[in-house]
């Protein structure tokens, strides 16, 4: 995976500041921010939370991810002379002019942001960021920060559905809700574990591995082999001239169709010559999609032929992609095809090809896939990821907390908090103990201090 | 509504090239091109047709918007250096340096769009948009039109169960796919029949009417009557000095609780004081959330003593927001006590307050809204709106088309085309006609068509 470059990261803060402006908001928080600020109360300090209330998609956890995005919002934050014209047609006219001047000078220099790690995962009712500052700044960026805190908990889904042997490809930009909710997605699912995304402006801006070859219109734009240009190919080793890579691969699917047993008249020509197209342009990187028109009566056996012609030039082809159908049973066939390849021709490439698998993938036909047999590499999901079909929102919330709150309240709490405990820990004589365990890290963490305090009491002793 | 500014325009067309760069796409967009460069078929002229199979959500019809960004995209299509070169390094090292050159060249000058009219409604598996160019060129937009089609769908579902009469607000930023999701979702809920946003940016952008007013987290935020600063508010028409509205607001709280035999003591001080600092700071437009505690026993009788007090000094209220709770139950009580107010003490802007309310609305509960006894006269929807909960993609598909198909598909489109025909229309003898039958607005213009025929015939007659 490349990194980033330098220029890739200068776009992609400047890309939050044209994507977040101060008022990508809802207009309460103005309104709000001015009667605060016309009862004085705009500089007391105040401390938001942002939680979510539920863990999402029926699950026990959810994972944190965005904090980056919201510092950058928090360093950009700042009205231009537009946004304050535009901000003054849209208040109701009796706001006093004074406001406006008040939010040309207005940044987040008195904020603080304290959040839980990004990536971490983290629970329904659990504060993930604290924001403190003074209120009506704080009060101005609620709906930003929601809409900025991401979540990748949909992709660690699929990720343990999918189990670790799998690689998981993430192909949704088509589907997503516009351009940047694609730039959302792709990054937030490679947070969550994906390990390849489809979107290139994905792959440039956070550097994540992108991959595609072909689509069924590539295949059904070719309809025989004379459309097929240039028809040689130069050996990998470029030892030999060009070689007449339309001879080799018709004697190679003749072969082919005899090991198999195959009717070569069910063969589509268009199938053959796309996949020779492709092959002759990438011949080290051949991996097409096979279920244009039949896998078991064309593609694979189209696959197949050209595979061997570029194999015996002495290129390594890749593998397939299946993207309608049976995954699973399909896969098998497929495997089974290629192994019979690999021993019948001698072509021991064609035990390490890959298969794909790409045909409207959910958790659960993830999880199914998982449990049946099948010789899937790669799985590659969209809709169902980006979209977030089970559950499209986590509904977080921002609320001001009330560290000043009345003694009458704090009493009710002391009740209610009281009422939770069992009778036997609330026993005024001899109560049960309530068992608070350590967990194993911060048992070990206990046990390294204790160990340094000894040490150090060793040292101190020593001088 | 006010209508976008030229800057805004500008912006609008700036922020599409920075949306949507021609990078934002699948990889396989490249490979293929790379491939049809290398075949030589890169200039071959090629149709592709953008269609859905389903009609969404299970209704019976489905709404096309998207055009304007598809053909402000085209325009902006060009590849920079920085796009090339990132190219360069994740196609496979193969590639020959020349395509590199060709993509610098590249716009779409080539391409003619062709689409059915923004804001049509429209059926599944009819094209909505015919794209012809060059083929590399019209294969590599494909992601990026997808993604820019969108649909106004959804708000159309929610206005026809809204029914026409009342007004909706649009309020899902902080609930959409990142922050240029929820601009598309507040542009195109807009397109769908929302009459208003919470959305400023969306504002400023698209000209939508923005509204809001307050959160709960204002309210929370006030504890006592101390707190409200200024205590004094001029009358309306500016004749008398400042008057204690504090004292004028006790007052007439005093006389609602009598009123409605409420009990004083339950009133939420920190509510009233929100309440009277939000009033002072707008006195025309006066519309508190009145559920942060109780709406009967606090919120409603808060509201009605500010706007009260509001009205007798010659200002307007505006209306209460219900949030939470039976929306319905709650508009019919809280509109019986602006009406008895309205009698009691003879002030009749309380006639006109409007109700809003907002409270995770669905489809379906705002169909239920719609057969159940209430006075909201204002939606405000979100969650459900902006991610389309009930389906949150259309799936649609950029197809090639073949008008050059061989005679072989010709002829077996033919036998199927015969097949969907009833064998008494295919008796060759004596056949049933065919009914078909002219739509009003043809029939209209058929009649008129031959009015205009007959018109001219006299005409060249005289002549």
């Amino acid at each position: 995976m490349a990194a980033p470059s330098g220029e890739a990261c200068g776009l992609l803060e400047r890309s939050v500041r044209q994507r977040v402006p101060p008022l990508l908001t809802d207009l309460y928080q103005f309104t709000m921010a001015y009667a605060y600020w016309r009862a004085g109360r705009h500089r007391e300090p105040a401390v938001f939370e942002l939680f979510f209330r539920d863990n999402p998609f029926g699950g026990g956890f959810s994972l944190f991810a965005g904090q980056h995005d919201c510092l950058l919002f928090l360093r950009s934050f700042r009205f231009t002379e537009e946004d304050v014209e535009f901000l003054r047609s849209v208040l109701p006219c009796s706001t006093d002019p004074a406001f406006f001047q008040f939010l040309r000078g207005l940044d987040c220099s008195g904020v603080t942001l304290r959040s839980v790690p990004e990536g971490t995962v983290v629970f329904a009712r659990v504060p993930l960021m604290e924001v403190e500052g003074p209120l009506a700044v704080v009060q101005l960026l609620e709906t930003s920060l929601l809409c900025l805190v991401n979540y990748a908990s949909n992709a660690a889904r699929f990720r343990l559905a999918a189990g670790p042997g799998r690689k998981l490809l993430e192909m949704g930009l088509r589907r997503a809700q516009g351009p940047d909710g694609g730039l959302t997605a792709s990054r937030y699912t490679h947070i969550g574990g994906f390990d390849l995304t489809s979107n290139v402006q994905a792959g440039f801006l956070f550097g994540i591995p992108v991959a595609g070859t072909m689509a069924h219109s590539y295949v059904t734009s070719f309809s025989s082999l004379e459309e097929v240009c240039p028809q040689t190919l130069v050996a990998a080793n470029g030892d030999a001239g060009p070689v007449d890579v339309i001879s080799l691969t018709k004697g190679w699917l003749s072969r082919v169709c005899e090991l198999l047993g195959s009717e070569p008249a069910k063969i589509r020509e268009g199938e053959l010559a796309a996949f020779l197209s492709y092959g002759i342009a990438y011949p080290q990187n051949f991996l097409p999609v096979i279920d244009s028109y039949s896998v078991g009566c064309s593609g694979l056996l189209n696959f197949c032929a050209v595979a061997l012609a570029l194999s015996e030039l002495g290129y390594r082809p890749v593998g397939v992609r299946l993207d309608s159908g049976d995954l699973c049973g399909q896969s098998v066939e497929v495997r089974r095809v290629f192994r019979l390849c690999s021993q019948h021709f001698s072509v021991p490439a064609f035990d390490s090809l890959i298969i794909v698998g790409t045909n409207n993938i959910s958790e659960q036909s993830m999880a199914e896939l998982n449990r049946k047999e099948n010789e899937i590499d790669v799985v590659g999901v969209g809709t169902h990821l980006v979209t977030c079909t089970k559950q499209p929102s986590l509904g977080c919330v921002y609320k001001l907390t009330q560290p000043l709150c009345s003694a009458a309240e704090t009493r009710a709490k002391v009740q209610s908090s009281l009422q939770t405990l069992s009778p036997r820990h609330k026993r005024l004589q001899e109560p049960d103990a309530y068992t608070v365990a350590l967990s194993e890290t911060l048992h070990n963490l206990v046990q390294e201090l204790q160990k340094c305090s000894s040490d150090s009491n060793n040292f101190l002793l020593a001088n």
